[in-house]
């Protein structure tokens, strides 16, 4: 799906695979071939001329076009992606709404407009020794982005996800490469947004679609001249290598790669014994969701020690030994959590406290949840088992000391989320673990758990490496406008050669600072140096 | 100069050139050890669990601080000064007052504190399906950072340079690598910050100031794991070094380098017809000044076609032949400028349209300035014209076609500025370019010079690679604070646990996003759900 166009169908097509079944789903795909893959990149180079300059109103209507057709195929789009991945159609219904919804809170902020940061330093003609030139900023686009489909998310990461959406409300034209995990429900949602660009009357580079099996079509897009920035969101190992693709060009570009996090969970004294068992059924159901397969999976929980654990070991070891089987997404996936799994086991270093029955239906990529644990003077000794593994799986370390945990916190690697289950007492004595874990993750959680990220305005998704590839960043939220972004100075400009957004009457009443003050004024007075 | 501890002093020193005489200057400095390298990342580590959580009232002082004493040896640093670079005295007098302006206004920033982006989505308990939880976000300072010292701005990108006060105001401790051209300047800056650093109470290793001549000094701070950042203004060549250093750690951090830029200034067939004189006295002012060693300098300069271009060419050629000589800043920079310039007359692409007189003065690194011409046709095939020359020369295309126009600054590489002089008429039929140069540069002057670069809110210099690492980032005015910060949310934090920035109360009474809406607001209404 180039543009408008069709790729070549002489390829050798690949198909996805029910991980119910473990079988072949039709039909084939077809991976772009490297003269696609290029054509792609010119389209959209070509289309950033017209799309960068698309007005806060228009691209408004075009990402509200595409939450509409979405929704108009979602019935289908649902199916499909339930063959792709095995995903209950509930938790399908409600990525397709978060989808959705995500693209229309980027109508928003880019319909406001303020987004943009504009900030106006008024000319001083007659300063000394030399005069102050008229100076007003704002953010632009940065070019062609290029996103890849996530397999845990076949909607909200991938075709129209949260990477997509917030490149095209900056007014950067994407081409995505889809998972090969979900090409049917890529193609959907790919076709979907390929009307809405026809619809709205915008050139067919703002949008492409390209499959590809193997690394070679995502390596092409990254390391292709036109394409000026990316996101991903998969794996350490193919993140690292397409951040590094990146930062090796002659001409290296922002890269934003959603990597590994193992989510810690600190349960301090007070709450593991005033509520253990009601924090023991929030732990099971938040690393158990979306069979573990979710980046804010809590995958290390640390328990004070001096405390009774009982009520809440008990209560886990009860959910984790009664829960169903989980099916993972992908044949990778599926052998990565079994090799870690029986890593873990072997290595000693933990042991299992609970483990749920075999999977019954031995098709597909079927497994079951599994408790491990061990105690603090363990982990701190064996650093692989802070180390993420993607499945219905946890780690509990027991008996963790004040002194133990702000070592652990010290030590930890960048993670996108960090827990604290505390009562207020707990929060006061463990001030310092506050003030660690704020230099080692994105986002702090007070008593609730990390799976459930809310698409808002003050969401931060991210984190430090090696979480992302860039702390500086969010992949979730109306903050995420920001990253495929850059700010651009006119110095001494006309005000009808200005952008709408830094011209004086502020036509489009947005928010600016003016001579460092925050306004929503119109009629900046022009200075009399002005043309 | 590690924290309050004086280096070591067994080692091999290095010394100082005047410029003007070619001669060392005493004293000698001593390189950094590697220990005491890492003793400077140690501490500063250790004092950023401190320095990190300073108020912004605490910050502002500080700064404020560094500024006054900067002042009151400036009489000192300015004499050193003259000595190691032989810039003139009212030159370094106002790069003085430059350089305690930008930690002033940096002051004003954080005092009042709004910089830090304050975002709060309230809870909705009620919400269906799921409650939608509190969340809070602001940037937060990313962890010791590395600034180098750059050769041409001995104060203003040096010890307490741009990077150095945009580092400590957002909260990160500094550690520098002075510039081995000017280290006695950097001596006695850096004894105005460690004292500033002592009378405020700080941890010592906020600031440490390590010297080095050659590249071990720098590339072992920047590989150093317990830096997060760094800052470097120089060539492209060490910068891509340091960036690729920064980029292939086995943690990856953010790396601001400022590189190369030629800064194309397009003169239209309207300005060129009415002001050409005006426009060559200015221009010719622009790439002389600071002896051409600016980084915004413009050494490339497209004249209208069709247009008669005897009084601006004529005028430039009498200013060049009549220019005085220059003294260039270091062994390096003279004998880069001197293979520059006779590898451009060897070539043949590029003639010599004036020349001033040879320097008088074989001692030192004096140089003439010399202006190079070419037309159109011959830029466009030879791609090397475009390079940086650092030094009092820039190139003269004449006879550029509107479409070779568009067609040259379509083939730009990024760069920190573009300049356009020209008429309401000109820039009507030259929109297409200005909507071209927009994607190249960070700043686009109308009817100006690029040199002289206005510290203020919005200023960008900055601009896409090769001119800078990083094209989303300014090193110059107070958006500078952001490039070493990054958000962190807070989910459901009872309110005395946050940051004063987020707390109900707006206790700093900053500008907040609260609910999507900007507002100033005290007393956000604390929802049912928090603690």
């Amino acid at each position: 799906m180039i543009g408008f166009r069709d790729g070549a169908t002489e390829v050798e097509p690949f198909h996805a695979t029910n991980p119910a079944t473990g079988e072949h789903l039709p039909p084939g795909f077809f991976p772009a071939t490297p003269e696609e893959t290029d054509l792609a990149a010119r389209l959209a180079a070509d289309a950033f001329a017209v799309y960068s300059r698309t007005s806060g109103k228009e691209k408004a209507a075009f990402l509200r076009k595409i939450a509409n057709k979405i929704e108009s195929v979602a019935s289908e789009v649902i199916d499909r992606a339930g063959q792709e991945t095995a995903l209950p159609q509930a938790r399908l219904q409600g990525e397709t709404a978060r989808t959705c919804g995500q693209l229309r809170l980027f109508a928003t902020v880019v319909e406001e407009g303020s987004w943009v940061a504009a900030r106006i330093d008024r000319a001083v003609p007659d300063r000394k020794p030399l005069p102050k030139p008229d100076l007003r900023s704002m953010l632009r686009p940065l070019g062609p982005v290029v996103v890849f489909g996530a397999s845990n998310f076949p909607l909200a990461f991938s075709v129209a996800g949260g990477d997509t959406a917030s490149a095209l409300a900056a007014g950067n034209p994407v081409v995505v490469k889809a998972h090969a995990a979900h090409p049917g429900t890529a193609e959907l949602v790919g076709c979907a947004v390929r009307e809405s660009v026809r619809e709205c009357g915008l050139p067919e580079g703002v949008f492409s679609l390209l499959f590809g099996a193997g690394a070679r079509v995502g390596a092409a897009l990254v390391k292709h001249p036109l394409v000026k920035a990316g996101g991903f969101t998969g794996s350490r190992s193919a993140g690292r290598t397409l951040m590094d693709l990146a930062a090796s060009r002659s001409e290296p570009i922002p890269f934003y790669a959603e990597m590994s996090s193992t989510n810690p969970v600190f349960i301090l004294p007070g709450a593991l014994r005033e509520r253990g068992e009601r924090i023991a059924a929030g732990l099971h159901s938040s690393f158990t969701m979306g069979a573990g397969q979710f980046c804010t999976k809590p995958g290390m929980v640390f328990l004070a020690d001096d405390t009774d654990e009982a009520p809440f070991r008990n209560k886990l070891r009860e959910l984790v030994e009664a829960s169903a089987e989980f099916r993972l997404l992908t044949a990778n996936i599926h052998s990565s959590y079994q090799s870690a799994v029986a890593n873990r086991k072997s290595r000693g270093t933990a042991t299992i406290a609970a483990q749920a029955a075999e999977p019954s239906d031995s098709r597909g990529f079927a497994v079951g949840s599994i408790l491990f644990e061990t105690d603090s003077t363990s982990f701190l000794k064996n650093p692989g088992l802070d180390a993420e593994i993607f499945g219905p799986t946890t780690l509990l370390v027991r008996n963790t000391k004040r002194d133990e945990m702000l070592e652990i916190a010290r030590n930890l690697e960048g993670h996108l989320t960090a827990t604290i289950h505390g009562t207020d007492r707990d929060l006061r004595e463990f001030a310092e673990l506050i003030s660690i874990l704020e230099g080692k993750v994105g986002r702090l959680v007070f008593n609730d758990f990390p799976t459930g990220v809310e698409v808002s305005h003050a969401m931060v998704h991210g984190g430090p490496y090696p979480s992302t590839s860039d702390g500086r960043s969010t992949s979730v939220g109306s903050q995420a406008i920001f990253r495929f972004t850059r700010a651009v100075c006119y110095q001494g400009f006309p005000d009808r050669a200005l952008p709408d957004e830094l011209k004086d009457a502020n036509p489009l009443g947005i928010w600016r600072m003016v001579d460092g003050q925050m306004t929503q004024e119109v009629n900046v007075p022009a200075s009399s140096s002005r043309a």
